[in-house]
């Protein structure tokens, strides 16, 4: 396998800053497996420039359990596969399934699912939606979560099948008009560009006043009907997130997103029950890092929207076990997006979700950011405001060779120009 | 600064095997700041042998933070300089505070503390106990765990002073005599070496059969009076923890060590609430990777024994936040130890406990394992199965030259010849 770090530097332009990550290079640690019999898995997982270094380490790491099996020794019995990535002897200790280590097993897993869809000649989704019950359960490790759903459970209560998804695509939202270090008249443009049914999440928390002034202004544009969420990414702690989105419940949000530590599933749930009588909601899980984390969530009431990751979660292995977690727990699944690739990757999993398991979009839609598409060979195709279901095979996980070449990071052309004439920092 | 990949071949004699942990390789990322003032500080993170060479390359990501401060401005406003290694913008994403990314942070602010240690004279825990209260928690980070613990309850609440523990040492239990991979010959061997007031960890999770007849032989040996706990290494979903722990609960268990998963703080108050009528308490937290989730075992009761670790955790820093929520709630620190250096660093957190916090050693103990202190240049000195407070300035952090040298990863002679020789995997 051949690894990557590719970096784009989107902090130039203030792309994706919020509360807590203010200057962002959306990358990706990139991971490419090449088979004896001519086809190949693209993988990858997103971050946010430092440090992707270390990710790309841990996906060198991981690489020496692909390398030499064949494709059907793994799906064979993806399971046990799974739970040898993430629970070898030695390696566990540095997460266990958590952090690093778990952003590389994403990007490892994302490749062999990439592979698997490929040699089928089908879209992953579909992949998916056409498995036997029995076989795709056998892709989730059940480890720590039998007091929420055993196989058994997962096989007997949540598949259904509706098709018209593949006419009319997935609802999206939006979050690239509302970076929060973007200026008034920045936003004022952004929100008209943006029109039609969409709707956006706004990034609050920096500053109490300038969120006040910020949602008033989206609130007025898009009118009473059109729907607003706002997204803290972590800033407050629990006391202070009740306080401060209660100063914010006259613009009738629909959730607040993250508004503490990812890790607080009590925190949340002290939120999430103090917002309840305001009509808000909270969403939570972009950097929520396992089965176990979600799994708590939904015991304790302490989310009303399920945000899976495609990068953060091993893989769609992980993600299987989540979405049938929240099936069971009657929350919706909402999907965190945007970054690099996470659109394309996420909406395969949001039209399984569809298809095969919730069969709702009550309460549903998909996260969507308008950056960084065309460096996939199949990019997400966005049509009134939403997800058009992919066609070609695989998991929509391959780069460009182009955009690999170029932003490789350090040596690539871009960002040997950059350190060159602007001093961006290395 | 420099860092090392040092790693000791522990599993060609199974020492450190458990359910979970079958063939570690007891190892540490080791990192050396060197000063223009002539000092040196000594860091390190404990790990299980591969995947250490992520974790290093974790550490000198996070070594440019250090590089080229002074000592003076990073312990003058500690509370910032925790928050830039754990909060940067970009480099957060692949954590936060968790897995390889925490880890790397406890090896650099170890290295920070051995140094400010040692250019005081001091020995950690004496800089610790002497430290004005509002100075030592100015070293804290109190973000996400203000709804358990604000700064000024921590300066209020819990600093008391009691200095016999100089005279007598802090009291230890030994988990080197039951380790899964020994022969019950071995076991017998063991127990009967560590003789005296030791109390003794066995761990358990593999085979109910063995570990029935493990913790017979085990109690018959050291009597109905003595001491024994036992420990799961994370093997089991929750209701299997349950059913487990009860079929040992005729060996009377003061505790059971990690019985589910680290992250499953909801688990583990379920078990603790099925356990307690059985006179069983659950310990956890050698893998439990920040203060909010230790935030929230303690505010669910889901343990009885708080297992602070020196190399888990945020360093110092972070540990002295879950000291002082441990007391707050009323729950008794009992410090993880043994792989390499964990016993030499967490004496000085435990006699800090003892002397500025906890004043007490009611159900109190050290864990203990006596294993490759001979490459540490103050190495463990034990009493009548207690720690003696060490009195050499510093953290114990430093290793003897000579070790780092021959166990270096994969040059080193001892590696070297491993390799040629036996085919140890590389």
């Amino acid at each position: 396998s051949i690894t990557g770090d590719v970096r784009f530097p989107t902090s130039l332009e203030q792309h994706g800053s919020d509360a807590m990550h203010t200057e962002p290079d959306y990358s990706v640690a990139y991971v490419v497996i090449e088979t004896d019999g001519g086809h190949e898995g693209y993988g990858l997982t997103f971050t946010l420039g430092k440090g992707t270094e270390v990710v790309v380490c841990a996906v060198e790491a991981l690489s020496a359990f692909v390398v030499g099996r064949t494709l059907q020794e793994i799906v064979g019995d993806f399971r046990a596969f799974y739970r040898l990535l993430t629970s070898d002897g030695q390696m566990r200790w540095i997460g266990p399934e958590k952090g690093v280590i778990q952003l590389a097993t994403a990007a490892v897993l994302n490749a062999v699912w990439d592979l698997w869809a490929r040699v089928e000649g089908k879209p992953l989704w579909k992949l998916l939606v056409d498995m036997e019950p029995r076989k795709l359960v056998s892709c989730i490790d059940f480890r720590y979560i039998t007091d929420a759903l055993t196989e058994e459970e997962a096989l007997g209560g949540c598949f259904s099948s509706h098709e018209e998804m593949l006419r009319d695509g997935y609802p999206a939202y939006t979050t690239s008009c509302a970076w929060i270090g973007y200026s008034d008249q920045q936003l004022k443009e952004e929100i008209t560009a943006v029109s039609g049914v969409w709707t956006r999440n706004v990034k609050v928390g920096a500053d109490l006043q300038d969120d006040v002034r910020r949602c008033r202004l989206v609130r007025q544009m898009i009118g009473p009907d059109n729907t607003l969420m706002i997204d803290a990414n972590q800033r407050w702690d629990v006391q202070e997130a009740i306080t401060w989105v209660s100063h914010l419940a006259e613009f009738k949000p629909l959730w607040i997103e993250e508004p503490t530590s990812p890790d607080d599933i009590l925190g949340h749930a002290v939120i999430s029950k103090a917002l309840a009588p305001l009509g808000i909601g909270v969403a939570t899980g972009e950097q929520c890092h396992n089965r176990v984390m979600f799994k708590q969530l939904l015991q304790a009431s302490a989310l009303q929207f399920v945000q899976i990751d495609s990068c953060r979660l091993g893989s769609v292995n992980e993600n299987l076990a989540v979405i049938l977690m929240a099936c069971k727990f009657h929350v919706p699944v909402c999907p965190h997006a945007g970054g690099v690739g996470l659109c394309e990757l996420v909406r395969h999993l949001i039209l399984f979700d569809y298809i095969s398991v919730s069969a709702s979009l009550q309460n549903r839609m998909c996260e969507y950011v308008d950056h960084l598409h065309e460096h996939f060979k199949s990019p997400v195709v966005i049509r009134n405001a939403c997800y058009v279901p992919p066609k070609d095979p695989g998991y929509s996980t391959e780069m460009r060779e182009e955009s690999v070449r170029r932003y490789q990071y350090p040596q690539g052309e871009v960002w040997q120009t950059l350190q060159a004439t602007r001093g961006h920092r290395t």
